[in-house]
């Protein structure tokens, strides 16, 4: 694909807060965004060009946006496969394509992709019913997480499955009887990190990994440097760009890890997309994860990610978000979504801090 | 005026470049943004919420407009002060207010002003009839720059008048006859600096001041720091916050300035905005002159503005722009302006360049 003038327009599948921030950067480099979203008044529609509101399974309206876009990138993995498609068929590049989208919408596709091009995962066993669950659990050394195999995030759809008990087991086994499920091992990590890396065509540009903090299955905080090895990092980032090329990526793309006490990594998630643990990269990099996306999209040569301080980056959660305006001033650089109203537990806002190390 | 909650509605009179790096900014910050501006299309409006196109004499549409925000701001001097008067009279507040415009559409009255706040500049004459025009030449010393009072820019609505010649004598005549005009000295000037400094209810907070080269009235470049000595900065910086301050101004202000041989400073010209010599601000100061803006319009505290690094901020005008997608890569900030068209001589981008020393 040749480079995008500036004043092309850049479509996006999804109207949430990554949509938002990938349309203020594409904005800046000059281009028109056009949102495609099933939602009214969507984060991302808000601080666009365009927009239109339908489902994703409106063939016509899907073929229409296609058009009107020179092309389209999506902003998670939960869009249907077959809006991409229709997308395609109406002759608009869509970038990352189908694949990226189709591994990453299954943990089961998911996991057993990442093996199969060599990256470990936690050991795994897919459940057809939930009569099978007590012998995956038996299998995998008695203990797992129990976890649906599509539309999960934030840690919605999981069963934590330790300690034995009636209850929990009931509400598991009718899960995995109702919906395809996944049992994962546990894994008694150290600590989680991420790779976040850019494909263009000409080649994979890696961010340095951060160190992540979960809290009930949700992002609080990323930092970097992680506290890990220069080779963990370098293990983390070369199997990030590996995938990358096994999907034949081209945007941003993110991979989670467990590190383990002896310092193997153990592959946990893929996002097809720019990443909650990238937030700090607009602040800390010379090339943010938003405006790398929007240049490969665009057939733009990848900038440097050169990194100029260590960093904290912490999400803000529903409520939270009423102490911004005095809590914060511009030397922490706080990026709030636009969501309407505060939902409690949802990320709302983040604030990236620069963090000045006294020697 | 309390500060405005993420997820209030901050209006903005104007869709042209400036407006449209404020919405980007407002959005980052969890506003949404409302754009009023006559023409279709506008820059900002694409990056907006919501827009209306309507005259800036239109006071129906004004009073919706004002009902509709949460508080109201400017992006260029030339807005009628009876469109502000407008939003106002509907119950909105509108920062900065009414004075700063009517002091800076009319270069007469902009000059007296800073004068009478002790602000020196050129030396300068009102024009009545172009019948004026030999007598006033004569008393500055049969040299000087012809303007027309107000609706200039960019060099435009000016005659040089410095060698004599019947042809440019004619026009300047048959200009100062037409419309209100004011002939200014010349100043052999060394350089051209500017001070922007943000003042809200709580103080003002000044960026250092750029040095800034003009090509045929164009902005070219802006540096940081500029090549003076401390005082020079300080006049400067003491200047634009005393003007800040006689009008009392929130948001941010630029005030330009030449640098005499001797040192001292005359001031050429007032912005009650956002402005061109403040675009390095963004990525090479903790908080950038559209966040400052929008934090003073919305109440909230002002940022520190530190310098990370020397800079160098480079306008790209028209048909340059073509080269922008391999010219630049992420190190090199592009804020390209959504501009259709790239008309000639017209800025449609800018890049801040980060300047390295190797000693």
């Amino acid at each position: 694909m040749k480079a995008l003038a500036p004043g092309s327009v850049i479509g996006i599948l999804g109207g949430g807060q990554l949509g938002r921030m990938l349309a203020l950067e594409a904005a800046r480099l000059g281009f028109d965004v056009h949102i495609f979203c099933p939602e009214p008044d969507s984060p991302a529609g808000r601080v666009s060009a365009r927009q239109v509101m339908a489902d994703y399974d409106n063939l016509e309206a899907l073929t229409v946006f296609a058009r009107d876009c020179d092309v389209v990138t999506y902003e998670f993995e939960n869009v249907p496969v077959m809006a991409v498609e229709a997308v395609i068929d109406a002759g608009t590049h869509v970038r990352p394509g189908a694949k990226s989208l189709q591994v990453s919408q299954d943990r089961l596709t998911e996991k057993t992709f990442l093996n199969e091009i060599g990256i470990p995962t936690v050991a795994f066993r897919a459940l057809e019913t939930g009569d099978h669950l007590p012998e995956a659990l038996n299998e995998l050394g008695g203990a797992g997480i129990l976890k649906t195999r599509r539309a999960g995030y934030d840690g919605k759809g999981q069963i934590l499955l330790r300690d034995p008990d009636p209850d929990t087991s009931a509400r598991a086994k009718a899960l995995a009887s109702e919906v395809p499920c996944i049992l994962e091992a546990f894994a008694p990590f150290e600590r989680e990190i991420s790779a976040v890396v850019t494909r263009s065509e000409a080649g994979t540009v890696a961010f340095e990994p951060s160190e992540n903090d979960h809290d009930n299955g949700i992002l609080r905080c990323s930092s970097v440097p992680a506290n890990t090895t220069d080779e963990v990092r370098s293990v983390a980032i070369d199997a990030g760009t590996r995938l990358a090329e096994a999907l034949d990526h081209i945007g941003v793309l993110a991979l989670e890890f467990f590190v383990m006490p002896g310092g193997d990594l153990l592959a946990n998630e893929l996002a097809p997309r720019v990443h909650n643990s990238g937030h700090w990269t607009p602040d800390a990099c010379d090339t943010g994860q938003f405006e790398q996306h929007i240049r490969a999209v665009a057939g733009w040569p990848l900038g440097p990610v050169t990194r100029r301080f260590d960093v904290v980056m912490e999400n803000i959660l529903g409520p939270e978000i009423e102490a911004v305006p005095n809590a914060y001033n511009g030397a922490d650089r706080l990026v709030s979504y636009g969501k309407r109203g505060a939902p409690d537990r949802r990320k709302v806002a983040h604030v990236t801090k620069r963090i000045t190390l006294v020697r």
